[in-house]
């Protein structure tokens, strides 16, 4: 996809965007506000930029007089970038364009990176863990009528070197007979490595013919609210299909504790475990097809998940882990056959479940650390998973310390007074005009707005805090000349729009306790960085990688989460987003032994940190309660830009 | 009970009796002949024998005149020892009382001898396969919330040196968190030990508090016909409760071969497979109630069966079994959740099946190999399992030989005009007046004849050769002067009880077509041996020990036996029956590892032959088609005996 270039005129921002990119969102990258409350539906029609050179399609409107229209004008949220560009914003007002440039920050999001099957072999981590061998046998005569599952072990043996296998009852046994003698004793014997060298491989198939270009596993995310699964070439390390859905057991509570609570009741877990399976069995059937693999051709699935619903998945009662001292069952598990635990698959396919650390720190940042290589690395990362609860891990190939914390549901959109999960009419991007306290609102799917997700809390009160709009508690100014700071039932809010602009027929508004809820999420896990640290020694100032896991980190803008002080100030480019580090780690899992043997040890490292227990915790929580923080000194870029904005100020008051 | 001696006048034959045995049967032990067709039922009336000394009970008839009571006269069948006895039996020929003497010999049944617990211990063979350890845990606090299978492994690790553990999904970490908790903290866990040094314990069960005094394994022995099992108590190796049924598959045929056509149909594989299951739970069922013991505390079951009941039990297709080049699917069978098998035992029960050889040497000949320990002795030793398939072992703890051969049914009274299996009615036991040509029959359960079983065939077969009623070809003397050998249907043939004599309402005889039947079966196993010797380079005379296993071996006449040139001839003394050497091989292996680490390298050193395909077999079987064989200086005894008896016909003519 080709590259333009956009500068935007009077403040000679430039940025480079993909063909097609609509020229508001550009705006919204490059970090400059363009007035838009309609969430680019084209309804508001306040947009208005003028295309000064180059092409662009579409952004006329009935909102636009045919004069404008002549005169270049296009509405930024409907016009789409087609060559290089250069566009000039309306600019009424009379701000000097050096101070407008300095409070907006171009919006930075984290580059992905994740461990791949090359990396992998460069780096000598590759042990395959399932290899498939292609047998001649002789036909038996009266002289030689050895056993059939002997003749095909004694060839393995003298023609693969093959030695001390565990011979599986169902998937080689029962199979054999018919098996050898459907292509003239022509077979293909599937072997499971052992993950230690004093293991013993498994013979777990036995298929007619030569099918050894044919070998897939499958890895699986089992997420309390997303259930996540990829079908794996093993040959190549390609994704062959991929399919998300929403795990079964939402209607059943839609955290962890809730799943527990249910679970607790008569035949709760039993229903828990068979509606994952249900979801389990959906997403298997949807990649498997997908895929066109044949079931026969499928070793493994490798499953991780948090505590909770490794323990529903597994049918473990989850029941102590949600009371103090919060003890799992177990945080290692057998392989199971995928069959016995309820799976729509072969035999003789395995499953296997990522291990834990503890009741709150899961298989899903287990295999998150495993497939993001931290484990591997010198350097001191910070590897943070966040969602309702948020999981921190940090450390180097020397040592990992890792805690969870409850973030509460802000960053997902949840418990705002117009919160939502970031789904179509959710404002995910905001900026605000600093003369007329107009907002210019992005939305998911470019349509009117209908609420407040995640990414765009983070995004308003960042940006609402630099601009002084809100102090460092969270609270507006109370005597700025904009009705769209009000009070409702006593509450302070700002209006982000108007009734008639929105699609749920009332103002969609940003209140002083959604702020406050913010600061709490944030306070959680930036204490319990803090805490992790203070408990090993070591500052903030020391973490040189943060790795952002979970759907949370493909959005937030990074520059913002340090404003608001969730994320510790460092060079955007030294944070990583890997998406989904359950998934990742699944699919790392399954490509190599080496993880899976390695992830044993990693997680006997992985010192676990209740954070309840820690002393340091909740002064290091009080601290945190602050945009950025108490200790203003932890940010010094922000600092420096706003000791810049007040001397400005100052200077326009003058 | 005690003893009574018995002396049998005129011919001052002396036997030892326990207290209660009926005359009758204590003169066919001492191979002293009185007349009685009515098998012990007290209707013929003819087993009038006279009490010279001691004390009788019962035997006085209406067939007995007052007159004949006074002096003493009673009827054999009826009358019970409860003293020492001087009895006379009335004779009624003038034959030489030393000749007669010559002609009976005195009945010979194998002891009976098995490994036991003690023997194991005190030869070093005992290796505890499962181990129970109680364990006092700390409760959990927030410093120390160690996962809970994490808390017991390393209490198991720190006070019992316990490594490496393989711990089982459904039946400890499902169970684990309540287990843990309902005794406090107490918990003792079951350990299942690796049959290899390399292998891994597996923590298979945990039980709440202190149950190490119960530990229980199951041993079953699955027939074509029958199905036993048994209770074992781990600590003592006492059998606690033991039952056997009708294999349920008898129904789809009597042998293995119709079992198996039968599994070749559409649905027939599952069927049997069903089946036997049903039969196996029953007996589980039955033995588990009789013990009273606890399903949690059972651990293992060890099952031994020929391949074709083995494969059908693991629902492995058999098919290959009966076709020529007579390949099983495998020997080896891995160890099975016996859940999985359909065993309605708990989920942490492992099922245990006996390796087997071939087709048709199977689980259950080793298992015999194993619990008899020929393959620990220095004796050449000939192991045979007789049944309507006599598998034979020849070897000793340096190699084994061995071949299974197709008996058919005649030593289960098969196949014969009057064949019957040994149920009541059958006649069992047999002699002859050497003069009048009158039987004295002894039937099982002592009720009127219904037909004749395999042991009463072999005894009758062996006494009419030896008093030269038949020859060797077994054919019957065409010019004696009695009414009982006649012809019917052209086939000649000896009427062993009158019509109104037996339960039958018909004449019970014996044919010369049965007689020949026998004359196969017994040269079908004889000639194995032979042939098996002969491949090895030995010769019949260099086996030092007989093990006879198998219903069969338990009432067979040894001496009637050697006579008829079933087995070689040795002395009595040096042959020894195991009973069902099946179930005594499961046993064993539920009490040590030692056999079930052994039994793999055993099965490796049994040499299997298919005799169809051994060149010297047919010359072997043709030569053994003669009573005692076609060489009677293998039978040197018999030889000197039988020319006893013409010397002596001879001087009676004179």
């Amino acid at each position: 996809m080709p590259d333009h270039k956009i500068v935007f005129l009077p403040h000679e921002t430039e940025i480079a965007v993909p063909d097609g990119e609509t020229i508001i969102h550009a705006a919204m990258e490059a970090g400059v506000h363009v007035s838009a409350s309609c969430g680019g539906e084209g309804v508001c029609g306040k947009c208005r930029v003028r295309v000064e050179e180059g092409t662009v399609e579409g952004g006329i409107t009935e909102k636009l007089s045919q004069e404008d229209q002549d005169k270049g004008f296009r509405l930024a949220c409907q016009a789409h970038a087609k060559s290089d560009l250069i566009i000039r914003i309306p600019v009424e007002s009379a701000m000097d364009a050096s101070a407008l440039r300095r409070q907006m920050t171009p919006r930075k999001t984290s580059h992905i990176r994740e461990m791949n099957f090359d990396e992998l072999k460069e780096k000598g981590l590759f042990v395959p863990p399932v290899e498939k061998k292609f047998l001649q046998l002789p036909e038996p005569t009266l002289q030689d009528n050895l056993p059939d599952i002997t003749r095909m072990i004694s060839y393995l043996k003298a023609q693969h070197d093959e030695h001390r296998l565990d011979v599986a009852l169902s998937s080689v046994i029962r199979k054999i007979p018919d098996v050898i003698r459907e292509k003239d004793f022509e077979v293909t014997a599937t072997l499971v490595r052992p993950v230690r060298d004093v293991g013993k491989t498994r013979l777990i198939n036995v298929q007619p013919g030569d099918t050894t270009s044919r070998s897939y596993a499958i890895a699986m995310d089992i997420g309390t609210t997303t259930i996540y699964g990829q079908v794996i070439e093993l040959i190549s390390g390609d994704v062959l299909a991929e399919y998300g859905d929403f795990n079964g057991q939402i209607s059943y509570g839609e955290d962890v504790i809730s799943r527990i609570v249910y679970a607790e009741k008569p035949g709760g877990l039993q229903r828990l475990h068979e509606v994952v399976m249900g979801t389990i069995n959906n997403v298997l059937d949807k990649i498997i097809k997908k895929s066109g693999i044949d079931h026969e051709d499928l070793s493994t699935i490798t499953l991780a998940g948090n505590t909770t619903m490794t323990q529903l998945m597994l049918k473990i009662n989850p029941r102590f882990i949600r009371r103090s001292p919060y003890v799992p069952a177990a945080t290692l598990y057998p392989p199971t056959r995928a069959k016995d635990l309820g799976m729509a698959v072969g035999d003789h396919v395995s499953a296997l479940v990522y291990p834990a650390v503890s009741s709150y720190v899961g298989g899903d940042i287990v295999a998150g650390v495993m497939g993001s290589g931290i484990y591997l690395t010198e350097k001191l990362t910070l590897y943070l998973d966040v969602g309702t609860n948020a999981e921190i891990v940090i450390g180097n190939q020397d040592w990992l310390a890792c805690a969870a914390c409850s973030a509460g549901p802000a960053f997902e959109g949840g418990g705002l007074k117009y919160g939502m999960r970031a789904e179509k009419g959710a404002i995910e991007d905001f900026s605000i005009d600093p003369l007329t306290y107009e907002p210019m609102l992005i939305t998911i799917g470019n349509v009117r707005p209908k609420g407040i997700c995640g990414s765009g809390l983070i995004s308003m009160v960042a940006t609402l805090f630099e601009m002084g709009i809100i102090d460092n508690l969270g609270k507006f100014s109370r005597d700025l000349d904009t009705e769209r700071i009000r009070q409702a039932d006593g509450i302070y809010e700002y209006v982000l729009a108007w009734k008639d602009e929105t699609q749920i027929d009332r103002d969609v508004t940003l209140t002083e306790i959604d702020i406050e809820n913010l600061i709490r999420a944030k306070g959680a896990i930036y204490s319990g960085c803090m805490t992790l640290l203070t408990e090993v020694g070591m500052s903030i100032q020391d973490i040189e990688h943060i790795i952002l896991a979970g759907g949370f980190g493909s959005y937030v803008d990074l520059e913002k989460a340090m404003v608001i002080g969730l994320l510790p100030e460092m060079d955007p480019d030294k944070v990583t987003f890997i998406g989904n580090g359950s998934l990742m780690g699944a699919r790392m899992s399954s490509l190599t032994n080496r993880i899976r043997k390695d992830v044993v040890e990693v997680t006997k490292k992985m010192t676990n940190f209740e954070l309840s227990d820690t002393a340091s915790y909740m002064d290091n929580y009080i601290a945190a309660l602050f945009l950025p923080h108490t200790d203003i000194n932890q940010f010094p870029k922000l600092k420096a830009r706003l000791e810049a904005r007040m001397k400005n100020k100052k200077m326009n008051r003058i």
